[in-house]
Protein backbone atom coordinates (compact mmCIF):
# COMPACT_ATOMS: atom_id res chain seq x y z
CA UNK A 1 0.00 0.00 0.00
CA UNK A 2 1.43 3.19 -1.22
CA UNK A 3 1.58 6.20 1.02
CA UNK A 4 -1.12 8.12 -0.49
CA UNK A 5 -3.39 4.55 0.07
CA UNK A 6 -2.48 4.71 3.35
CA UNK A 7 -3.20 8.49 4.06
CA UNK A 8 -6.57 8.25 2.33
CA UNK A 9 -7.96 4.91 4.29
CA UNK A 10 -6.78 6.92 7.59
CA UNK A 11 -9.05 10.23 6.05
CA UNK A 12 -12.09 7.41 5.60
CA UNK A 13 -11.91 5.79 9.03
CA UNK A 14 -11.75 9.27 10.50
CA UNK A 15 -13.85 10.41 8.40
CA UNK A 16 -16.72 7.81 8.59
CA UNK A 17 -16.65 8.45 12.57
CA UNK A 18 -17.07 11.97 11.91
CA UNK A 19 -20.10 11.07 9.56
CA UNK A 20 -21.65 8.71 12.24
CA UNK A 21 -21.78 10.98 15.26
CA UNK A 22 -22.50 14.64 13.54
CA UNK A 23 -24.17 13.58 10.21
CA UNK A 24 -23.55 14.52 6.64
CA UNK A 25 -23.52 18.60 7.19
CA UNK A 26 -20.68 17.69 10.13
CA UNK A 27 -18.40 16.76 7.94
CA UNK A 28 -16.68 19.36 6.38
CA UNK A 29 -12.75 20.03 5.19
CA UNK A 30 -11.66 21.57 8.27
CA UNK A 31 -13.28 19.60 10.46
CA UNK A 32 -11.99 16.38 8.92
CA UNK A 33 -8.41 17.59 8.53
CA UNK A 34 -8.21 18.88 12.40
CA UNK A 35 -9.67 15.11 13.05
CA UNK A 36 -7.63 13.62 11.11
CA UNK A 37 -4.22 15.95 11.82
CA UNK A 38 -3.56 16.85 9.12
CA UNK A 39 -3.80 20.62 7.01
CA UNK A 40 -6.67 21.37 4.71
CA UNK A 41 -4.52 21.38 2.09
CA UNK A 42 -3.03 18.39 2.50
CA UNK A 43 -7.04 16.67 2.67
CA UNK A 44 -7.09 18.73 -0.92
CA UNK A 45 -4.78 16.26 -2.45
CA UNK A 46 -7.06 13.36 -1.91
CA UNK A 47 -10.55 15.06 -1.99
CA UNK A 48 -11.48 18.52 -3.78
CA UNK A 49 -14.76 19.35 -2.71
CA UNK A 50 -16.94 18.72 0.59
CA UNK A 51 -19.53 16.86 -1.96
CA UNK A 52 -16.46 14.56 -3.06
CA UNK A 53 -15.50 13.68 0.38
CA UNK A 54 -18.89 12.81 1.43
CA UNK A 55 -19.46 10.99 -1.44
CA UNK A 56 -15.75 8.85 -0.63
CA UNK A 57 -16.97 8.22 2.88
CA UNK A 58 -20.75 7.22 2.12
CA UNK A 59 -18.39 4.68 -0.39
CA UNK A 60 -16.95 3.69 2.75
CA UNK A 61 -19.74 2.95 4.62
CA UNK A 62 -21.12 1.19 1.83
CA UNK A 63 -18.07 -1.47 1.90
CA UNK A 64 -17.96 -1.29 5.49
CA UNK A 65 -21.36 -2.36 6.17
CA UNK A 66 -21.90 -4.88 3.33
CA UNK A 67 -18.97 -6.77 5.11
CA UNK A 68 -21.00 -6.46 8.54
CA UNK A 69 -24.85 -7.14 7.69
CA UNK A 70 -25.33 -8.17 4.14
CA UNK A 71 -21.92 -11.17 3.84
CA UNK A 72 -23.41 -12.70 7.71
CA UNK A 73 -26.94 -13.24 6.07
CA UNK A 74 -26.19 -15.21 2.55
CA UNK A 75 -24.47 -17.84 4.92
CA UNK A 76 -28.15 -18.42 6.28
CA UNK A 77 -30.41 -20.75 3.87
CA UNK A 78 -32.29 -18.97 1.47
CA UNK A 79 -35.89 -17.04 2.10
CA UNK A 80 -37.00 -16.15 5.32
CA UNK A 81 -33.72 -17.34 7.50
CA UNK A 82 -31.60 -15.16 5.39
CA UNK A 83 -34.01 -12.60 5.76
CA UNK A 84 -34.16 -13.17 9.84
CA UNK A 85 -30.19 -12.71 9.87
CA UNK A 86 -30.11 -9.77 7.77
CA UNK A 87 -32.83 -7.89 10.20
CA UNK A 88 -30.65 -8.78 13.00
CA UNK A 89 -27.31 -7.61 11.51
CA UNK A 90 -29.17 -4.49 10.37
CA UNK A 91 -30.67 -3.31 13.52
CA UNK A 92 -28.07 -1.42 15.86
CA UNK A 93 -24.83 -2.15 12.95
CA UNK A 94 -23.53 0.92 13.66
CA UNK A 95 -22.43 0.87 17.36
CA UNK A 96 -21.87 -3.04 16.47
CA UNK A 97 -19.27 -2.19 14.08
CA UNK A 98 -17.24 0.18 16.44
CA UNK A 99 -18.81 3.59 15.11
CA UNK A 100 -18.88 6.15 17.63
CA UNK A 101 -23.05 7.21 16.57
CA UNK A 102 -25.62 6.22 14.45
CA UNK A 103 -26.15 5.10 10.89
CA UNK A 104 -25.13 7.58 8.37
CA UNK A 105 -27.20 6.65 5.99
CA UNK A 106 -30.78 6.70 8.30
CA UNK A 107 -29.46 9.92 9.24
CA UNK A 108 -28.78 11.25 5.90
CA UNK A 109 -32.85 10.58 5.38
CA UNK A 110 -33.44 12.99 7.11
CA UNK A 111 -30.76 15.47 6.39
CA UNK A 112 -30.75 15.47 2.93
CA UNK A 113 -34.55 15.27 2.29
CA UNK A 114 -34.56 18.97 0.99
CA UNK A 115 -31.45 19.08 -0.30
CA UNK A 116 -30.54 18.46 -3.83
CA UNK A 117 -27.15 17.42 -5.43
CA UNK A 118 -24.42 15.19 -5.88
CA UNK A 119 -24.83 13.58 -2.22
CA UNK A 120 -28.64 13.40 -1.52
CA UNK A 121 -28.16 11.61 -5.05
CA UNK A 122 -25.49 8.92 -3.61
CA UNK A 123 -27.76 8.41 -0.48
CA UNK A 124 -30.95 8.01 -2.86
CA UNK A 125 -28.75 5.09 -4.79
CA UNK A 126 -27.97 3.29 -1.74
CA UNK A 127 -31.38 3.65 -0.59
CA UNK A 128 -32.22 2.17 -4.52
CA UNK A 129 -29.57 -1.18 -3.71
CA UNK A 130 -30.32 -1.67 -0.30
CA UNK A 131 -34.31 -1.85 -1.59
CA UNK A 132 -33.45 -4.19 -4.27
CA UNK A 133 -31.21 -6.15 -2.09
CA UNK A 134 -34.62 -6.64 0.50
CA UNK A 135 -37.12 -7.18 -2.57
CA UNK A 136 -34.49 -10.08 -4.03
CA UNK A 137 -34.71 -11.60 -0.33
CA UNK A 138 -38.67 -11.50 -0.21
CA UNK A 139 -39.32 -12.68 -3.41
CA UNK A 140 -36.91 -16.01 -2.41
CA UNK A 141 -39.08 -16.08 0.88
CA UNK A 142 -41.86 -16.49 -1.77
CA UNK A 143 -40.64 -19.02 -4.11
CA UNK A 144 -39.01 -21.00 -1.00
CA UNK A 145 -43.52 -20.81 0.63
CA UNK A 146 -42.23 -18.50 3.38
CA UNK A 147 -44.57 -16.20 2.64
CA UNK A 148 -47.22 -16.08 0.76
CA UNK A 149 -47.76 -15.36 -3.53
CA UNK A 150 -49.82 -12.40 -3.30
CA UNK A 151 -47.37 -10.60 -0.27
CA UNK A 152 -46.83 -6.82 -1.25
CA UNK A 153 -43.31 -6.98 -1.29
CA UNK A 154 -43.22 -3.33 -1.46
CA UNK A 155 -45.42 -2.33 1.18
CA UNK A 156 -43.10 -5.10 3.59
CA UNK A 157 -40.27 -3.07 2.68
CA UNK A 158 -41.81 -0.10 3.79
CA UNK A 159 -43.25 -1.23 6.92
CA UNK A 160 -39.38 -3.03 7.56
CA UNK A 161 -37.84 0.27 7.17
CA UNK A 162 -40.16 2.11 9.59
CA UNK A 163 -39.00 -0.73 12.04
CA UNK A 164 -35.39 0.03 11.17
CA UNK A 165 -36.35 3.49 11.80
CA UNK A 166 -38.37 3.37 15.17
CA UNK A 167 -35.23 0.65 16.12
CA UNK A 168 -32.85 3.58 15.78
CA UNK A 169 -34.75 6.53 17.32
CA UNK A 170 -35.43 4.15 20.12
CA UNK A 171 -31.95 2.83 20.98
CA UNK A 172 -30.20 6.08 19.46
CA UNK A 173 -31.85 8.66 20.89
CA UNK A 174 -34.07 7.94 23.68
CA UNK A 175 -31.73 4.84 24.78
CA UNK A 176 -33.90 2.45 25.44
CA UNK A 177 -32.91 -0.77 26.58
CA UNK A 178 -36.28 -2.63 25.15
CA UNK A 179 -35.09 -1.37 21.46
CA UNK A 180 -34.30 -4.64 20.18
CA UNK A 181 -36.77 -6.37 21.74
CA UNK A 182 -39.41 -4.27 20.31
CA UNK A 183 -37.80 -4.74 16.97
CA UNK A 184 -38.23 -8.29 17.27
CA UNK A 185 -41.65 -7.90 18.44
CA UNK A 186 -42.32 -5.47 14.89
CA UNK A 187 -40.33 -7.80 13.19
CA UNK A 188 -42.13 -11.10 14.04
CA UNK A 189 -45.72 -9.51 13.65
CA UNK A 190 -44.61 -8.34 9.56
CA UNK A 191 -43.06 -11.54 9.13
CA UNK A 192 -46.80 -13.56 10.59
CA UNK A 193 -48.78 -11.22 8.00
CA UNK A 194 -46.66 -12.15 5.19
CA UNK A 195 -47.18 -15.89 6.15
CA UNK A 196 -48.92 -18.19 3.98
CA UNK A 197 -52.77 -18.50 5.49
CA UNK A 198 -52.69 -22.09 7.49
CA UNK A 199 -54.98 -24.13 5.37
CA UNK A 200 -58.05 -25.44 7.89
CA UNK A 201 -57.66 -27.69 10.65
CA UNK A 202 -59.99 -30.11 8.88
CA UNK A 203 -58.20 -30.27 5.62
CA UNK A 204 -55.08 -30.87 7.37
CA UNK A 205 -56.41 -33.94 9.71
CA UNK A 206 -57.39 -35.51 6.60
CA UNK A 207 -54.30 -35.03 4.79
CA UNK A 208 -52.42 -36.88 7.16
CA UNK A 209 -54.57 -39.56 7.23
CA UNK A 210 -56.19 -39.77 10.48
CA UNK A 211 -59.74 -39.83 11.04
CA UNK B 1 -48.33 43.84 20.27
CA UNK B 2 -45.10 45.43 21.14
CA UNK B 3 -42.43 45.85 18.61
CA UNK B 4 -40.22 43.74 20.61
CA UNK B 5 -43.08 40.96 20.46
CA UNK B 6 -43.70 41.58 16.52
CA UNK B 7 -39.88 41.06 16.44
CA UNK B 8 -39.85 38.03 17.98
CA UNK B 9 -42.57 36.74 16.30
CA UNK B 10 -40.86 37.46 13.00
CA UNK B 11 -37.69 35.78 14.51
CA UNK B 12 -39.67 32.48 15.32
CA UNK B 13 -41.51 32.50 11.85
CA UNK B 14 -38.17 32.76 9.52
CA UNK B 15 -36.88 30.28 12.32
CA UNK B 16 -39.52 27.26 12.00
CA UNK B 17 -38.55 27.28 8.04
CA UNK B 18 -35.21 27.44 8.41
CA UNK B 19 -35.49 24.40 10.90
CA UNK B 20 -37.54 22.67 8.87
CA UNK B 21 -34.99 22.68 5.81
CA UNK B 22 -32.02 22.89 7.66
CA UNK B 23 -32.39 20.66 11.03
CA UNK B 24 -30.88 22.24 14.58
CA UNK B 25 -27.51 22.19 13.31
CA UNK B 26 -28.38 24.66 9.94
CA UNK B 27 -29.91 26.88 12.89
CA UNK B 28 -27.04 29.39 14.04
CA UNK B 29 -27.43 33.01 14.93
CA UNK B 30 -25.48 34.23 12.06
CA UNK B 31 -28.20 32.29 9.36
CA UNK B 32 -31.07 33.02 10.86
CA UNK B 33 -30.06 37.03 11.49
CA UNK B 34 -29.37 37.03 7.84
CA UNK B 35 -33.03 35.37 6.71
CA UNK B 36 -34.57 37.17 9.11
CA UNK B 37 -32.88 40.17 7.90
CA UNK B 38 -31.87 41.78 11.29
CA UNK B 39 -27.73 42.17 12.02
CA UNK B 40 -26.57 39.60 14.28
CA UNK B 41 -26.66 41.56 17.82
CA UNK B 42 -30.26 42.86 16.92
CA UNK B 43 -31.23 39.09 17.23
CA UNK B 44 -28.94 38.65 20.49
CA UNK B 45 -31.35 40.83 22.21
CA UNK B 46 -33.92 38.12 21.58
CA UNK B 47 -31.60 34.98 22.15
CA UNK B 48 -28.77 34.58 23.71
CA UNK B 49 -27.14 31.88 22.36
CA UNK B 50 -27.58 29.24 19.62
CA UNK B 51 -29.32 26.50 22.10
CA UNK B 52 -31.70 29.40 23.60
CA UNK B 53 -32.65 30.29 20.32
CA UNK B 54 -32.74 26.46 19.25
CA UNK B 55 -35.12 25.61 22.55
CA UNK B 56 -37.25 28.77 21.40
CA UNK B 57 -37.45 27.25 17.81
CA UNK B 58 -38.93 24.12 19.51
CA UNK B 59 -41.30 25.57 22.00
CA UNK B 60 -42.82 27.45 18.86
CA UNK B 61 -43.39 24.39 16.72
CA UNK B 62 -44.85 22.65 19.52
CA UNK B 63 -47.86 24.95 20.08
CA UNK B 64 -47.92 25.51 16.08
CA UNK B 65 -48.12 21.56 15.58
CA UNK B 66 -50.73 21.51 18.60
CA UNK B 67 -53.62 23.26 16.86
CA UNK B 68 -52.47 21.49 13.39
CA UNK B 69 -52.60 18.02 14.81
CA UNK B 70 -53.82 17.27 18.20
CA UNK B 71 -56.63 19.77 18.30
CA UNK B 72 -58.49 18.34 15.35
CA UNK B 73 -58.14 14.54 16.55
CA UNK B 74 -59.54 15.85 20.15
CA UNK B 75 -62.98 16.90 18.31
CA UNK B 76 -63.33 13.08 17.37
CA UNK B 77 -64.78 10.82 18.93
CA UNK B 78 -62.71 9.21 22.24
CA UNK B 79 -60.89 6.11 21.35
CA UNK B 80 -59.87 4.31 17.84
CA UNK B 81 -61.83 7.29 16.21
CA UNK B 82 -59.73 9.84 17.86
CA UNK B 83 -56.37 8.06 17.29
CA UNK B 84 -57.17 7.90 13.54
CA UNK B 85 -57.80 11.02 13.07
CA UNK B 86 -54.40 12.22 15.25
CA UNK B 87 -52.31 9.70 13.02
CA UNK B 88 -53.91 11.12 9.72
CA UNK B 89 -53.04 14.76 10.93
CA UNK B 90 -49.98 13.69 12.01
CA UNK B 91 -48.72 12.17 8.48
CA UNK B 92 -46.95 14.96 6.56
CA UNK B 93 -48.16 17.84 9.19
CA UNK B 94 -45.08 19.46 8.38
CA UNK B 95 -46.00 20.01 4.75
CA UNK B 96 -49.81 20.94 5.24
CA UNK B 97 -48.57 23.32 7.53
CA UNK B 98 -46.84 25.32 5.23
CA UNK B 99 -43.30 24.48 6.45
CA UNK B 100 -40.80 24.39 3.39
CA UNK B 101 -39.13 21.13 4.93
CA UNK B 102 -40.11 18.13 6.95
CA UNK B 103 -40.68 17.54 10.71
CA UNK B 104 -37.96 18.78 12.68
CA UNK B 105 -38.55 16.81 15.56
CA UNK B 106 -38.07 13.20 13.43
CA UNK B 107 -34.84 15.42 11.95
CA UNK B 108 -33.96 15.71 15.74
CA UNK B 109 -34.03 11.94 16.40
CA UNK B 110 -31.61 11.39 13.81
CA UNK B 111 -29.22 14.48 14.20
CA UNK B 112 -28.87 14.86 18.38
CA UNK B 113 -28.33 11.40 19.15
CA UNK B 114 -25.01 11.52 19.76
CA UNK B 115 -24.90 15.29 21.45
CA UNK B 116 -25.81 15.81 24.93
CA UNK B 117 -26.98 19.27 26.20
CA UNK B 118 -30.53 21.05 26.78
CA UNK B 119 -31.42 21.53 23.16
CA UNK B 120 -31.54 17.44 23.08
CA UNK B 121 -33.28 17.64 26.40
CA UNK B 122 -36.12 19.18 25.03
CA UNK B 123 -36.44 16.64 21.73
CA UNK B 124 -36.74 14.17 24.54
CA UNK B 125 -39.40 16.01 26.64
CA UNK B 126 -41.26 16.51 23.24
CA UNK B 127 -40.82 12.80 22.51
CA UNK B 128 -42.05 12.07 26.03
CA UNK B 129 -44.81 14.71 25.88
CA UNK B 130 -45.95 13.08 22.34
CA UNK B 131 -45.10 9.38 23.34
CA UNK B 132 -47.80 10.06 26.71
CA UNK B 133 -50.32 11.66 24.53
CA UNK B 134 -50.65 8.78 22.49
CA UNK B 135 -50.49 6.49 25.59
CA UNK B 136 -53.46 8.01 26.81
CA UNK B 137 -55.39 8.00 23.24
CA UNK B 138 -54.75 4.34 22.86
CA UNK B 139 -55.76 3.58 26.78
CA UNK B 140 -58.95 4.73 25.90
CA UNK B 141 -59.80 2.91 23.10
CA UNK B 142 -58.79 -0.24 25.13
CA UNK B 143 -61.30 1.32 27.49
CA UNK B 144 -64.28 2.05 24.78
CA UNK B 145 -63.63 -1.70 23.77
CA UNK B 146 -61.90 -0.77 20.16
CA UNK B 147 -58.54 -2.17 21.50
CA UNK B 148 -58.45 -5.56 23.46
CA UNK B 149 -57.69 -5.21 27.31
CA UNK B 150 -54.18 -6.93 27.21
CA UNK B 151 -52.72 -4.64 24.04
CA UNK B 152 -48.79 -3.93 25.17
CA UNK B 153 -49.46 -0.08 24.54
CA UNK B 154 -45.57 0.66 24.66
CA UNK B 155 -44.63 -1.72 21.70
CA UNK B 156 -47.96 -0.08 19.62
CA UNK B 157 -46.44 3.46 20.25
CA UNK B 158 -43.20 1.97 19.31
CA UNK B 159 -44.79 0.53 16.05
CA UNK B 160 -46.79 3.55 15.06
CA UNK B 161 -43.28 5.69 15.47
CA UNK B 162 -42.05 3.48 13.11
CA UNK B 163 -44.89 4.29 10.33
CA UNK B 164 -44.51 7.59 11.16
CA UNK B 165 -40.85 7.69 10.55
CA UNK B 166 -41.15 5.39 7.41
CA UNK B 167 -43.61 7.58 5.77
CA UNK B 168 -41.17 10.85 6.32
CA UNK B 169 -38.62 9.10 4.76
CA UNK B 170 -40.81 7.68 1.75
CA UNK B 171 -42.78 11.15 1.50
CA UNK B 172 -39.80 13.78 1.81
CA UNK B 173 -36.58 11.95 0.84
CA UNK B 174 -37.99 9.31 -1.77
CA UNK B 175 -40.51 11.60 -2.75
CA UNK B 176 -42.92 8.55 -3.14
CA UNK B 177 -46.30 9.25 -4.35
CA UNK B 178 -47.68 6.07 -2.64
CA UNK B 179 -45.88 6.99 0.89
CA UNK B 180 -49.75 8.10 1.99
CA UNK B 181 -50.87 4.94 1.20
CA UNK B 182 -48.65 2.61 2.40
CA UNK B 183 -48.66 4.46 5.43
CA UNK B 184 -52.78 3.86 6.12
CA UNK B 185 -52.41 -0.06 5.21
CA UNK B 186 -49.55 -0.48 7.93
CA UNK B 187 -51.38 1.62 10.42
CA UNK B 188 -54.72 -0.51 9.46
CA UNK B 189 -52.16 -3.85 10.70
CA UNK B 190 -51.48 -2.33 13.37
CA UNK B 191 -54.85 -1.37 14.30
CA UNK B 192 -56.22 -5.22 13.25
CA UNK B 193 -53.95 -6.84 15.85
CA UNK B 194 -55.06 -4.54 18.61
CA UNK B 195 -58.56 -5.11 18.14
CA UNK B 196 -60.14 -7.75 20.21
CA UNK B 197 -59.98 -11.17 19.05
CA UNK B 198 -63.19 -11.76 17.12
CA UNK B 199 -65.39 -14.72 19.47
CA UNK B 200 -65.98 -18.00 17.68
CA UNK B 201 -68.84 -18.15 15.06
CA UNK B 202 -70.72 -20.91 16.69
CA UNK B 203 -70.66 -18.34 20.10
CA UNK B 204 -72.12 -15.79 17.92
CA UNK B 205 -74.79 -17.70 16.22
CA UNK B 206 -76.15 -19.39 19.34
CA UNK B 207 -75.94 -15.73 21.16
CA UNK B 208 -78.14 -14.19 18.64
CA UNK B 209 -81.03 -17.41 19.19
CA UNK B 210 -80.47 -18.67 15.59
CA UNK B 211 -80.11 -22.35 15.52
Amino acid sequence: MTVAEKTRERILRHGMDLLSQAGLSGVTLGVLAERVGMSKSGLFAHFRSKDEVQIGLLDHVEEFAYERVIAPAMEAAPGLPRLEVLFAQWCGWAQRAGLPGGCPVAAGLFELDDVDGPVRDKVFSMQTGWRGLLSGLIVEAINEGHFRKDLDVEQFIWELNGIYLSHHASHRFLRDKEADARAQTAFRALVDRAKPLARPKAAVVKKTGRK
